[in-house]
């Protein structure tokens, strides 16, 4: 049962539509990791539910507390919940999305505005900060409303929504509240499955569905030494410098090979045998893929699988930066006083937060032991989540591969992920139902990074595969 | 021959003055390695200008040309010249001085406002930036012109100033002007010694005279991947990551209890006998002042002498910082494209920028092969100066020593010193005149750091000190 005509065409009539929609949700730099953007984040919830009420959506901010960020109290963005349709005959789909977006500003090196949806003159593609992490897929959901109100047409499914704005920070406040909307009587009652759109293809050409999804452990190492910063004139080799002990323990957590130096941690992952390692081998994928989406040709290893599953199914540790350093351009010549190394680790089942975390904080204080250093050392085991792996013969990715099918007329790619959305697991076991990701834009999108873009016409065909999707899902009852 | 009785009384009565316009230096923020505070290097070279007129000094400001700043090309702030008195009975002194500072800014924990100068209400401390580093000094010499001036005596001695602007940023552009102004009938012609005031006491307590200085060689370590900072989800395992390479080969450089790993650095330095251990045995120094003056108890070792050394005769590595990294607060899941690792090497006789600078670019492009990893490095020796030690026998020094006495009534400590003024050797070496380096601060002023003072009684007896010096230094003749 595929999407009716009249819904295909009102996409395609109203795509210039769309875009200006996109444009207006990328000006709102809705940065939840930055104090001073919160309340942009807030701006952009009251923006996203007044959308969602236009089109009939009955909604709800839900307030979700407060939360220290950097020694600051402040309010945590509302979740945005909201239902359309009430049939007991047709199936409920929970639809998730989150409308806050990483740091960008032009100087980190953007081409243009990141804050400012710029469409591309020949290639057209949608770029600016949120284009495709998350907003383009969010809004996808409300061209499909649109489409439904204005064609007059009832949709197949009832639907229940449920968007973030703390997603790139730790999805902070939300797990509660899914918890306590999961349990009976709450608002999530008589949800049969859920539907994220918050990943990616796995390349530039095939349209993908993704069954699984890598865990995050984010850590933070301060090394504190003298009671404020130093002139290295003065003071190099009369005392114990904190960046020469940060710079060391950093440098025994991962090696240039991507191989993970902390004990234990790699031990924790099974060993991949010949019958796993052919599921990748069969993806449409190739090291071209990779060195094209990064730009260069930096790829780990010149054997397909082996790069895959480096993303899929192997953990990654990656060192993000150092704070309290001297980081601006010129020569500095200081003893930084207090210095603080931020890195992540990607996890795999069956790895935890707690588990790899522990591994993580007993090591790194036994090797700053080994230093002999008089500075002081603290770890912290910041935000995490864990990671989550979904039965791909079920339904939901039944009604997803064949809505694919039907827009792209092509198998889609089963794959699982390297990135994290903690509240995927959430979800799954809170509601004990089954969750797909089923996502919009392709694997060289750039989320997190410079220059973040989404394909116009992954916007337009992906907004018509949200929409094909949900009569799949109708066609299963 | 001390210092006239009305000198130094005008001194003391002139206290808050003198104050004043200290504050009305450290005001400007003349900030030489940051492109747009350029303007207020400028400034504060008109300003220095018009105090040496106001005192009769006929100056002249010398343009330096341009250089290339972070890719920006800027005009060289111009050098300040000086000449008062031109007795050929009379010994002619010349003075050096640097009129702009190092960056600050609250964010970095000053307690006030680093460009307006604090007077502490009970310690009477003059907290700002610049107050000893260098514009205090600098003034100084203002105080005492000043005292002439209005006593109407004749100073003992002809003196010449060169003040700069880039002393913080490499003093580029000033050694080309010391070599043309030293020669044969250049601005210099007759300059008997040099005096230098840029530098500060060994500890708390004890005045002191430096007689020899580190030179410096400053790095940049660049390791470029990919084309955009990537996410760390969809990348982390896939790819080789600039950080992961970076951090590794700055850990390669310096170990927690000091020693420098880059194979050669060391062994120029000669080993340190019996004899040359007791002239750091007999300094007034013990470990509590260097943790007394960095605030925690981090020194190298419970040697004194050993620490002493670290600073005076062995050569230090400082790790300043990663440019490009993220390093802000909160938790950023990127992987930077391209990182710059700072770092520079202070250095004693014989090293030079060069020897050492070839050593460590030659360390490193081995090291960077072993770790197989396929981004790519630039190495780039910047700025440098070479160390520098003077005969603290000569007559120069003489005067300096009766003049700390006469003002302090104790016995200067004589050292050498762990910072790098480059222009000391230029001026020893074009002029082949004997340098002193006379210090006005003390050991804990905390120059380059956060919450840099300069002690009231400092700035106060250290005018005296500089004046008595002339007396005593025409007292040679």
């Amino acid at each position: 049962m595929p999407a009716p005509k009249q819904i295909l065409e009102f996409v395609d009539t109203n795509a210039d539509a769309f875009i200006k929609r996109l444009a207006e949700a990328v000006a709102i730099p809705s940065i939840s990791g930055e104090i001073e953007r919160r309340p942009d984040v807030v701006k952009m919830a009251h923006w996203l539910d007044a959308q969602l009420k236009k089109y009939g959506v009955e909604t709800k901010l839900v307030p979700l507390g407060k939360h220290v960020m950097d020694g600051t109290e402040l309010e945590l963005p509302p979740a945005v919940l909201g239902k359309i349709g009430k049939d007991p005959k047709k199936k409920t789909v929970l639809i998730y999305g989150h409308y806050d977006v990483q740091p960008a500003s032009k100087s980190d090196g953007w081409n243009t505005e990141p804050f400012e949806l710029h469409v591309h003159p020949t290639n057209g593609q949608l770029i600016g900060r949120g284009s495709t992490d998350d907003k383009g897929p969010v809004l996808g959901w409300l061209n499909i409303l649109q489409a439904h109100q204005e064609a007059q047409l009832e949709l197949p499914v009832n639907l229940q929504f449920c968007f973030e704005g703390m997603e790139e920070s730790g999805s902070e406040g939300l797990e509660d509240l899914i918890v306590k909307e999961a349990a009976p009587a709450g608002y999530f009652e008589g949800v049969d499955c859920v539907c994220i759109s918050d990943n990616y293809w796995l390349n530039m050409r095939t349209p993908g569905l993704t069954y699984g999804l890598r865990g995050l452990a984010y850590f933070k190492l301060t090394v504190k030494g003298p009671a404020r910063d130093l002139h290295s004139g003065s003071f190099g080799r009369m005392v114990h410098e904190p960046m020469t002990d940060l710079i060391a323990l950093m440098s025994k957590l991962v090696d240039s090979q991507g191989n993970i130096l902390v004990p234990g941690v790699q031990d924790l992952v099974s060993v991949c045998d010949d019958k796993e390692r052919a599921l990748y081998d069969s993806l449409d994928y190739s090291i071209q893929d990779v060195e094209d989406a990064v730009g260069a040709s930096i790829a780990l290893s010149s054997d397909k699988a082996t790069v895959l599953m480096g993303r899929m199914r192997e953990p990654s540790l990656s060192l993000h930066g150092i704070e309290g350093a001297f980081y601006g351009p010129g020569a500095k010549t200081v003893i930084p006083a207090k210095v603080s190394g931020k890195f992540s680790i990607r996890l795999v089942p069956p790895q935890t937060p707690d588990t790899v975390g522990d591994l993580v904080v007993k090591y790194v204080e036994e090797e700053f032991k080994k230093l002999g250093s008089k500075n002081t050392l603290e770890v912290e085991n910041l935000h995490g989540g864990k990671p989550w792996v979904a039965d791909h013969e079920h339904w939901n990715y039944e009604a997803a591969i064949r809505a694919t099918e039907a827009v792209y007329g092509k198998k889609p790619d089963l794959f699982r992920e390297g990135g994290s959305i903690p509240v995927t697991l959430v979800f799954a076991e809170s509601l004990g139902k089954n969750v797909v990701l089923l996502p919009m834009g392709r694997g060289d999108d750039g989320a997190h990074s410079t220059n973040e873009k989404l394909d116009r016409s992954n916007y337009i065909e992906g907004t018509k595969l949200l929409g094909t999707y949900l009569y799949e899902i109708a066609a299963q009852a």
